[in-house]
């Protein structure tokens, strides 16, 4: 308990205010603070994130869940007030999983006797399954791709077990994982080339428990195409000592995986008409697909409620935007990036005037940043934005792009795209793995995501970017 | 899954960086980043919440657990590398549950029939119990003391129900908290004074969970002393509606409390005895009890985690303070703050010379802000060492004070002291409750804590303050 209550007063926002005391700007507070409130009160984003958590769950691209989620989220958009909600239909990958993913691990004791212990892994996505024979090799460690490449002539008929440790002295996880997720996406394919049989990549993430976080691989097309799981760290650290003893590992996997023939998915889109140039479109959204294993609350249940949530909370508040803003729950992000690439195609070919891009798709974490291309011209608007921000825990703006949905609208039509970039420290505890449940996010946290996405939207809606 | 990986580039920082790039500056920055590695890279944190939450777990003043705890730290302290440790003897607030707490409201139905159904109820901190007759009396809801005055008339013999809902509005939940926590700490004495025979109070939470939230009340001793419990927020809303549909409820109140005479507890101390300045003393801590149904993991496990972890890294990093540092687990904080008190006392009987002290009290959540009490004169000083502190998720500084723990040694010898303003978001969940428990700290957002404690540590031993 602490009995001695601070009232806050943030010093870094004294000066940056002084300068900002205008009408227009007194408006915009005021405007923002009412929108906060608004999305403060109200409990539809839990309401929206424990059902689409809970009673829907992992809903990857081709399953049941996602026609479900579509379904769903049409239905959420409606009722959040959308003028008119559409499902753009687009064909998306089919990978299944197939069955219940094992791998076990033996090696001969001080002893001599043979030993054996299960080590708790997920087939990663797209992958090929072993199929119930398995495969079974020995195992070789490599630390990374250069060791690859030294012991490429020892390759031929073993499993490769990529070692990389997530580099816990980076602040931003996510610059821990850019590093890593490289093992995950062409490991398999890398290990082929030299005839490898399958692949063990440990999980990326920062916690210290024995979960397998899967995630999308990528084959070259011209090699043979190996089993490939992710393994947890707990387990990592159980062969690695085993190696580091000198003990020769083989290793069993069991998958199941498949790649079926594309389906149909759909974008689901929500849109709010613009009072004073309706052909102008801004974008705001999240993906609406989830790994199989997850409950797809962190990704990307967070950031479809929120988008969500944006929507009904401007509608509730009678606020009309003067340019049109679709709220677009995408299909297919994880293993595909179809919806994405989908909407930027029909918007193109439709000869559409697109002006901004939003997403959130890193988790529905407290607000930290914004993600935006900047320029000079822009600072001193963003730093007042940032100021209006700054009450509703928004350290600033970092100059960068945004996640990979709006991304291609970005490149297609050259307009700034950008995206809320939350507090990274718990992301990869839970990312693609049975953690990411409704449990493990913080609905005032994802409130304040929304507050900021929602105040952002708004202002780049009056005055531009 | 995010396929863009931003490369962020603070733009916030980068004109207050421009100013600093002297020898100095860098050489502090390079040893934060080694302190910040040290930190990121050592798992003893993890372990030591582990053990303090998990195998020693609630430990209020006078429990057995309380004892087990100081020998813990007094253990823990030694292995980090303190010069020395000792404990500080001092009297302690003793006061047990006795029981199992429990209510049951009654009322009767639209049909006339007597409906009963139990509410999740903990009695207050320091409370009386009703005994196993328990305590029955019909319900009297108050929004608030002016209710409470204005039907003043009523409340004999009868039990207070104060509803005084958390504002989720507000962005800081300590704000929300220091509004409604007077009815906690006094609304019992305040009803006694009119006749009230007990009081329930509402949770202070932003959870929306059924878990009730302890915490100290304070009784007025010329008043007669009534049992009080907090009660979990479903509970509250069924009460409610069933009072807003004009229902007459009668809640009986179950509750074992019992204030025992002061016991003896200790302030653990450990010291690193300063190179230049060893009789000028620079305090650090947190809070070592904790309520007896939590794990105590947020409150305050991880303040008193994060003290012997900046210990630790100084220690493991051959790093010599030029004046004294002590590292205080302090006692008693939650229902007496008679550690932080006699630590104060004693340092004054001494004539001790100290210079300023930091505690953590406010969970270990993601760092934001440092409390301090500024003026003009040091603005410029802080402006830079924000510069140094951005890397690790610091926002700034704060005008304020400490928590109750050092707040006496500021009070006593007229000097700095500071507090750790983590992210409040989560803080309100679990605080006071069972859901205080190691799961629901997350390890890398504590060790961020430390790391910018410690470089504050380092630089008012450097610069002074």
């Amino acid at each position: 308990m602490r009995k001695i209550i601070l009232f806050i007063c943030l010093l870094i926002s004294t000066s940056a205010f002084a300068q900002t005391g205008t009408a227009s700007y007194n408006e915009d507070s005021a405007f923002i603070h009412k929108l906060a409130n608004n999305i403060l009160s109200n409990r539809a984003v839990y309401n929206n994130l424990y059902y689409l958590s809970k009673k829907i769950g992992g809903r990857l691209a081709g399953s049941p869940q996602m026609v479900m989620a579509e379904k769903w989220g049409y239905k959420a958009l409606q009722e959040a007030g959308a003028d008119s909600v559409r499902m753009q239909e687009c064909m998306v990958t089919h990978w299944v999983r197939g069955g219940k993913d094992k791998a076990l691990i033996s090696f001969k004791n001080d002893k001599g006797n043979l030993q054996t212990f299960p080590v708790n892994v997920l087939a990663l996505g797209n992958s090929v399954g072993s199929g119930a024979k398995g495969v079974k090799a020995s195992v070789v460690r490599v630390n990374d791709f250069k060791e690859l490449e030294n012991k490429k002539d020892e390759l031929k008929g073993k499993i490769v077990f990529y070692n990389v440790p997530f580099d816990d002295t980076l602040i931003s996880t996510f610059q821990a994982y850019a590093k890593n997720v490289v093992y995950r996406g062409s490991g398999a394919s890398r290990a082929a080339k030299y005839g490898a049989l399958g692949v063990m990549v440990r999980s990326m993430t920062n916690a210290m428990d024995n979960v397998p976080h899967t995630g999308a691989l990528r084959y070259t097309d011209s090699l043979q195409k190996i089993p490939a799981v992710a393994v947890g760290v707990r387990d990592v650290e159980k062969m690695d000592t085993l190696i580091d003893e000198g003990k020769a590992l083989t290793a069993e996997i069991f998958t199941y995986g498949k790649m079926l023939p594309d389906t149909i998915g759909h974008n689901v889109i929500g849109v709010l008409t613009g009072t004073e140039h309706p052909d102008e479109i801004i974008t705001v959204g999240g993906h609406l697909d989830a790994w199989d294993v997850t409950e797809g609350a962190t990704d990307d249940g967070a950031g479809i409620v929120q988008t969500i949530d944006i929507l009904r909370a401007f509608t509730s508040m009678g606020f009309r935007p003067k340019h049109t803003i679709r709220f677009v729950l995408f299909a297919n992000e994880e293993n595909g990036t179809r919806g994405g690439l989908k909407y930027a195609q029909e918007a193109k070919a439709k000869n559409e005037k697109h002006i901004f891009g939003l997403e959130s798709d890193a988790g529905g974490f407290t607000p930290r940043f914004i993600s935006l291309p900047v320029n000079e011209q822009d600072r001193a608007k963003l730093d007042t934005w940032k100021t209006l921000l700054a009450p509703y825990y928004l350290d600033g703006f970092v100059n960068g792009g945004s996640g990979s949905d709006v991304g291609p609208i970005g490149s297609t039509f050259h307009i700034p795209v950008g995206e809320l970039m939350p507090d990274t420290q718990r992301y990869f505890d839970v990312h693609h793995s049975t953690n990411d449940v409704f449990e493990a996010v913080n609905i005032r946290e994802l409130k304040l995501g929304a507050i900021n996405m929602a105040a952002l939207l708004y202002l780049v809606d009056k005055y531009g970017l």
